[in-house]
């Protein structure tokens, strides 16, 4: 089923709680992709019904940020979801989701500073935002997001921690290309040249992981290992490379406890994300 | 029945939901008086279980303010909630609401920031994150705010609308005492002498209130007849004098649509508030 406004969705929700039945929901912003598809599918295996949310959420994007160009494929969209099992597919306007005269907003601070949040200062705000209404909206038992998006996962477990939200957030693992590109609705921007440019990201990453298997722990040689294969593709430029405490977010100097290495990189003007979380045993 | 986790709440709603009961909501802070028992009755009177919030929120209170010297009374606040016909009170501990390192704000721009944001920079922001927990936590039909706190139940009514909360907030009207001193768990701060100046602060506005009614429209006139009649109380002391558009709290300057005309006064060291909303046929 397909709807496009709040009282529809609340209305079967309720719906479907009177039944007794569990709600899972996965949240996105259209253009669906297999990494998409396997949130919806282990939603899916987990809660006896399946919302998706498909909505560009403007305030998540900053002034000069791709809001108008993001990719859009409504009917596309809703046959993946419907193929994977999803029962709902919420898809508003704008205007249906904000107010003209809106003037609330949530932030998860300390969270949303480095990584993403320093060059993009309102994302994370907007992110937050649209999360707690679609939460409020949907009100699932748990609610779906990929790893790919590390610094949003972590913001959202603690906004819904420190609100008292009830919802289990699920983070699922980063889905990849065949070649180990990581999954992204921005990779249709990509030329043929700057889509062989981009498997810099998973190269560089995957070259540090193995030095950290084999015991390197300096923050500052992991990082200067994923620049310097970075600066190796002349398409690509690394916007940050971040290796910071997994929970915290906090930048750490050497790796004594379960980190985060996640980096952004411009690949002519598309910028991706990529990132792995490193585990101490 | 009086709990203090947010588990033992969750459990006893979750338990009344399934049965199909409705839930209405009263947050205090304790040392509860007739304007809260006014609300809870009228809770009580909407709704088929009634929780009642107490708890002295922390987030609230400025620095210089008085948080460790507010009332607090539980036994009595729970017999008054029992007697006026409440199922359930929260007294939860500080430490049961709010994690060391939480790092959540919620706030609402706009509302926030005159009369009593003015002079309490973090109120407004405090309030709206307990409240936005609280009503997670306990999740009712509806919830019953007093006008007394003109300003908070304008910000509340705000945030639940732009955060898409499923609840419906109720404004309640101020109880006095039977001099015309508004209801507050403030009051029990002042001397018998401060206790007579106090009458100052409904005086002024019934003062006001009939200028208006007379036809009085130019907003410096009614401020400047409220601000003489406080003047001349000798133990009294004008902190703000606002007439403000009703909903957005922004100032006018003739009553040209429904106004709340709101005043927070000093009576000795006790800061006291007031207001009524003037509205036009």
């Amino acid at each position: 089923m397909l709807v496009h406004t709040i009282k529809e969705v609340r209305e079967q929700v309720k719906a479907w709680k009177k039944e007794g039945l569990t709600v899972g929901y996965v949240p996105t912003m259209g253009y669906l992709h297999e990494g998409h598809r396997s949130l919806i599918e282990k939603a899916v295996s987990e809660n006896d019904r399946v919302v998706v949310s498909v909505f560009v959420n403007p305030t998540q994007f900053g002034p000069n940020e791709d809001y108008e160009d993001y990719p859009r494929d409504i009917q596309k969209d809703y046959a993946l979801c419907t193929d994977a099992g999803a029962n709902l597919v919420f898809n508003p306007e704008p205007e249906e989701m904000y107010f003209p005269d809106k003037c609330t907003t949530v932030n998860v601070e300390g969270l949303s500073k480095g990584l993403c949040g320093a060059k993009r200062p309102v994302h994370f705000g907007g992110v937050c935002l649209v999360v707690s209404k679609f939460l409020n909206i949907v009100t699932p038992d748990r609610a779906y997001f990929g790893e790919k998006d590390a610094q949003q996962l972590a913001i959202i477990k603690r906004m819904v921690r420190d609100l008292s939200m009830d919802v289990e957030i699920v983070g699922c693992p980063i889905v990849r290309e065949a070649d180990g590109l990581a999954k992204s609705s921005r990779n249709t921007y990509l030329s043929a040249e700057e889509r062989v440019a981009a498997l810099v990201l998973n190269r560089s990453l995957t070259k540090a992981k193995a030095a950290m298997e084999d015991g390197l722990r300096c923050v500052s040689e992991i990082r200067d290992l994923i620049e310097s294969e970075i600066k190796e593709e002349p398409l690509a430029k690394a916007d940050y490379i971040e290796i910071v405490d997994s929970e915290t977010l906090q930048p750490v100097e050497s790796v004594e406890r379960d980190v985060l290495v996640a980096i952004a990189v411009y690949i002519g003007k598309t910028r991706l994300i990529d990132n792995f979380t490193f585990r101490l045993a």
